[in-house]
């Protein structure tokens, strides 16, 4: 990856924001050259809720190993942990699928930054708890969308890589290139 | 696998206790032939603590799909989901590493069963609020074992398997053989 080509000195660095869930997870990757931030691909990963919790997992392992392989992100962002949770089984299943993003991420040897929720809602919004609508805003404006993101899990996922980007592990792994 | 060779009818069928865990997950393996129930292999996977949760979950799969390359049970049963917690980040935590778990299973082509820890006690001392030495006594007595299985987690995971194997789907994965 030389920089010979671009007229900014270094590549561009790209940034895979991760909102898990085992019916939904959002994804969204960004390239990230000095100040100027640009969609790469953000959609959502599906799986069937009929099917077992087991089988989603296999099919979300594989779907994510893909989407790595084709996207190459320099630095992963995942939803932190909650502190407190309204619904602690829910919160456990998604346990459950962050915990096989974690594995796929760490095999790939992407380096990996948790980022609380609150964080990327303040950092996009000012507001940490900014509802959807307002997160799907905020992203389309500052990534110059002629769309509002849908569903809201990828523009949760965009704003996740957006704020995880100013970290200084991502900082690193980004200059590092 | 033909059956001339033994005794009984049908060869013995191996059955995969689990009890996950990000620090410590227990596992044992007992061999189910008619009534006769024996002890295979048990013990715990221990991850240091010290390390990321990601580092520690790829150890969980890679040391998981060793252990069922070795054992080849024909049936695992793996602890349930709780109704509640008491602590609920301890329980997501645990959330991860269940995924990761149900992730090797599910590829390996194990049928696995869930099963909760108030049944695996109630089965095994008829008491589903047994504490920990009681269950650590049940399983030696139950498996004729010389020493009592240290540490608990591999008591637990002895009796969820002990408990698992009752359940139709087991009885249909061990006569299906």
């Amino acid at each position: 990856m030389g920089n010979s080509a671009h007229p900014l000195p270094g590549a561009p660095g790209r940034v895979l924001g991760i909102d898990p869930g085992t019916q939904l997870t959002g994804f969204g990757c960004i390239s990230v050259h000095g100040s100027e931030i640009r969609l790469v691909d953000a959609g959502v990963l599906r799986f069937n809720s009929r099917q077992s919790i087991a089988t989603r997992l296999v099919e979300l392992e594989r779907d994510l190993d893909e989407l790595v392989t084709t996207l190459r992100p320099d630095v992963a962002c995942v939803e932190a942990l909650f502190a407190h949770y309204a619904h602690p089984r829910t919160a456990v299943t998604m346990g459950h699928a962050r915990g096989v993003i974690l594995l796929v991420l760490r095999r790939a040897g992407i380096p990996t930054i948790e980022v609380p929720a609150t964080h990327a809602k303040k950092a996009l919004t000012g507001n940490g708890h900014a509802d959807k609508s307002q997160m799907q805003r905020a992203i389309q404006w500052q990534l110059g969308l002629n769309a509002i993101p849908e569903p809201p899990d990828v523009a949760d996922a965009l704003a996740i890589a957006m704020a995880g980007m100013r970290h200084p592990e991502a900082s690193e792994a980004l200059s590092l290139r």
